[in-house]
C-alpha cells in the first residue's frame, strides 16, 4: 500500500513521546509569550500591521509572480535599499522566507568544485543549502574557526565557510571575527544567517555582521529574516552588488518561487523604521536575556549565558522538557520545548526568548513559573 | 580573492545575452499583464486585500515562530481546513511558499532506500525536492504513464511518482489519471504539484485532481499555492489525514520554518471564499487562454494548445524571444519570457497567462500587439 511504512513511523514516533501535533492560538490569547521570535516585540505594533494592511490595499494579496517576471514591485526595491542600508550592505536581495534565502546564498555561492565548509550546528536551512550546492561539503566542529581553517587548507579552488552568527537552539554566538580571519587567510567567502542577530545585535540591531565590523566586506554574504525582530514574513541575502546579481540570475529560490507578499513586504518596512527610531530596542532584547539567564542560574537551572535574545534552559529528558512546557503552559506562560530530532546533541531545552517588550513584571512571572514547574 | 569566479560567470552570461535583470514595478501599472500567474484576477480584488489586511491587523504581520511553536494560529487551521474541503481532500498543511511545500512533500515522502520517479518537466522545486530526499531519484520523459511504469518495475520497495499537474513552461497537462493507474499497479504513491491546476481546472477550480477524480484518494498527495490563482502567498500539501500528520512531525522546510504570515493566510482564504461563490472564474480562464490560443495560431505563431490558462508561444531565438517581450512591453503589453537555462529543452518562448478577468477588448488588443511585434 502507498505511504504504508508512515504508519510504523507514527507508531514509533508514539512509543518514543516525541510525536508534534499543532496547537492552533487564539488572536487573544492570555497567555505570556517567550516562545516566539518576535524579538523586539514588533509583529502586532500597530505600525507594523499598518504597514502590512496598507501594502496588501496598495499592491495587491500576492505578488502575483516571480521577482524576474511580474513579481518586483516598488516596495521590494524599497525594502532592499533599506535592509541593505540599515545593515551597511552594499546590495539586498528579498525571498519569500529566510529558509529560502538561505537556499540561495548557500547554492549560488558553492558551485561544482567548490568547497563549503559547514558548522555542525548550523541550521536546518543552511544544511539543505549545502546539500543542494554543487560544491562539495565538509562539517567542521561549532564554532571552532581552526576547524574551518583546517578544512580550508586541504581545498585548492573557490570555497566559502557557512555558519549562523547564534545558533538557534542554545543561543551562543559564532566567533565572527575568528571566521572571517580564516576565510580571509585562504581567500573563501563567509555566508552567515543572521535570523537571530538582525534587531538584536549590533549598533541599534544593525546585526552581527556590523557588530564585528564586517558589514559591507566584500568577501561576506549574510542572511537576514523578515520574520523575526522584524515581526513579518521573508527573508533576505546582504552582500556586494556583485553577489546579489548573481543571485538574481543563479538562485533557484529566488528565480523559481513567488516574490514575497507586498503585506510581508510593507510589514518589514515598517518595523525598519521604527528600529531607526528606538535603537534601544535591540539592547532591551540583550537585557532581558540576561536578567532572564541570571535569575534562572541562581535557581539552580543549567542554562547557557546569552549572546543575543535566546535562552536555552536544559531539561533533564525529552519527556521532561514536554511536561515542563506544558506545565508552564497550564500556568499561563508559553516556552519553546526543543527535543530529538530536532536538536542534534540530543538535549532538550526549554528555549525562552527575551522580548525587548517584555514588563518586569512578566519577567518576574516568567521566572517564577519555570522555577516552580520545574521536573 | 573570494567570489572572485561570479565576475567570469557574469561576463560570459553578458556575451550570450542572458543577463537578468530586476524591474520593479509601479502600484498603478498601465501595462496589460498577460505574464503574471494571477489566473483568476483576484491578487488586487478588494475582497482578498481586504482579507489580507484585516488577518494583518487581527493576528499581527508575522507568525512569530514555527507552525509547531507560536506560528499556528486558528486561521491558520481554518485555511487548512477550507483548503481541504474546498479542493476534496481529508487534511491540508500551509507552508510558506509553493517551493516549501513541494520541498517538504517531496522530502518526507521519500525515505531512504525508496525510488523518487520524476517526471523530466517538472518544476525547479520538485526538482530540488528529489535532490534533497533521501530515496532514489529516477527522471522518466516528460508526462509518460508507461516511463513511469517501467520505473516502477525495476524496483523492490516503497515507491513515489512526481510530476506537475500542468507544466509551467508549456502549459500543457500531465496524463494524470493514467499515471495514478500506473503507481497502482505498483503500489506507489503519487504526488502532484498542482500550481497551476487549482483555480482553473476542476468543478469551480478544485483542481486537476478533483477534474479526474482523484481528490481524496489515499495514495495521492496534491500540492498547490496560494501565490496563484489564489493571489496571495504561500503553499499548501493536501492529503490523507496520516500523510499531513507525518509532514508535521518530518517536513523539514515545515519545521524549520516560520510560519505563513496571517496576512497571507487571510488572502488566501477570501479568496477561496470568492472562487466558491464564483466558481465560473475557473471556466472563464480556460476559455480565455483557448481563445488566445486559436486567435496566434491563426496568425501563423506556433503555440502549444493550453490544458489550463497557460499559453506558450514559441520563440526563433533567446534573443528573439528578449526583443519581442520588449517590443510587447514598449506597446504596453507585459508577457512572459521563458529562455535558457529556465528552459530544459533550450527553447525560448513567450508565456502568455490567460487570466479570467480580461475583457474583450484586452484579449484583442494582446493579440494584435503580439502579432504586431513577432520577430
Amino acid at each position: 500500500m502507498a505511504f504504508g511504512w508512515i504508519d510504523e513511523q507514527a507508531r514509533a514516533r508514539r512509543r518514543a513521546g516525541l510525536v508534534r501535533t499543532l496547537r492552533p492560538r487564539p488572536a487573544d490569547s492570555p497567555l505570556l509569550d517567550l516562545a516566539s521570535n518576535d524579538y523586539l516585540g514588533l509583529a502586532r505594533h500597530p505600525e507594523v500591521t499598518e504597514g502590512a494592511a496598507r501594502a496588501a490595499r496598495s499592491w495587491g494579496a500576492g505578488a502575483t509572480g516571480s521577482r524576474l517576471v511580474t513579481g518586483t514591485t516598488e516596495l521590494h526595491a524599497e525594502l532592499e535599499r533599506e535592509l541593505a542600508d540599515f545593515c551597511g550592505f552594499e546590495a539586498a536581495l528579498v525571498l519569500s522566507s529566510g529558509y529560502a534565502a538561505n537556499l540561495a546564498a548557500v547554492t549560488a555561492l558553492a558551485p561544482h568544485g567548490s568547497l563549503v565548509v559547514s558548522d555542525a550546528g548550523n541550521h536546518a536551512s543552511l544544511i539543505d543549502g549545502c546539500r543542494l550546492a554543487r560544491g562539495t561539503t565538509q562539517v567542521v566542529a561549532h564554532a571552532d574557526p581552526d576547524a574551518v581553517r583546517k578544512a580550508l587548507a586541504t581545498h585548492d579552488g573557490d570555497a566559502v565557510a557557512v555558519s549562523d552568527t547564534v545558533f538557534s537552539v542554545d543561543g551562543d554566538a559564532a566567533p565572527l571575527a575568528e571566521l572571517a580571519g580564516a576565510c580571509r587567510e585562504y581567500g573563501a567567502g563567509l555566508v552567515v544567517d543572521d535570523a537571530h542577530g538582525l534587531g538584536v545585535l549590533g549598533e541599534g540591531g544593525r546585526g552581527a555582521a556590523q557588530a564585528v565590523g564586517l558589514a559591507g566586506a566584500d568577501d561576506v554574504v549574510v542572511t537576514v529574516t523578515l520574520s523575526k525582530s522584524l515581526g513579518s514574513q521573508g527573508g533576505a541575502v546582504l552582500g556586494p552588488a556583485r553577489v546579489i546579481d548573481h543571485l538574481v540570475n543563479a538562485a533557484r529560490t529566488f528565480i523559481f518561487d513567488t516574490g514575497l507578499a507586498p503585506a510581508a513586504a510593507g510589514g518589514a518596512l515598517a518595523a525598519l523604521g521604527l528600529l531607526r527610531r528606538e535603537p534601544d530596542r535591540a539592547a532591551r532584547a540583550r537585557a532581558v536575556a540576561a536578567e532572564l539567564y541570571a535569575r534562572l542560574t541562581v535557581m539552580g537551572l543549567r542554562a547557557v549565558r546569552p549572546d543575543a535574545a535566546v535562552v536555552s534552559v536544559r531539561a533533564p529528558s525529552p519527556e521532561g522538557a514536554v511536561r515542563w512546557t506544558a506545565d508552564c503552559r497550564a500556568a499561563g506562560l508559553t516556552v519553546g520545548c526543543f527535543r530529538p530530532p530536532s536538536v542534534p546533541d540530543g538535549i532538550s531545552r526549554l528555549r525562552l526568548t527575551a522580548r525587548a517588550d517584555l514588563s518586569g513584571e512578566e519577567i518576574e512571572r516568567a521566572v517564577r513559573v519555570i522555577g516552580e514547574t520545574r521536573p
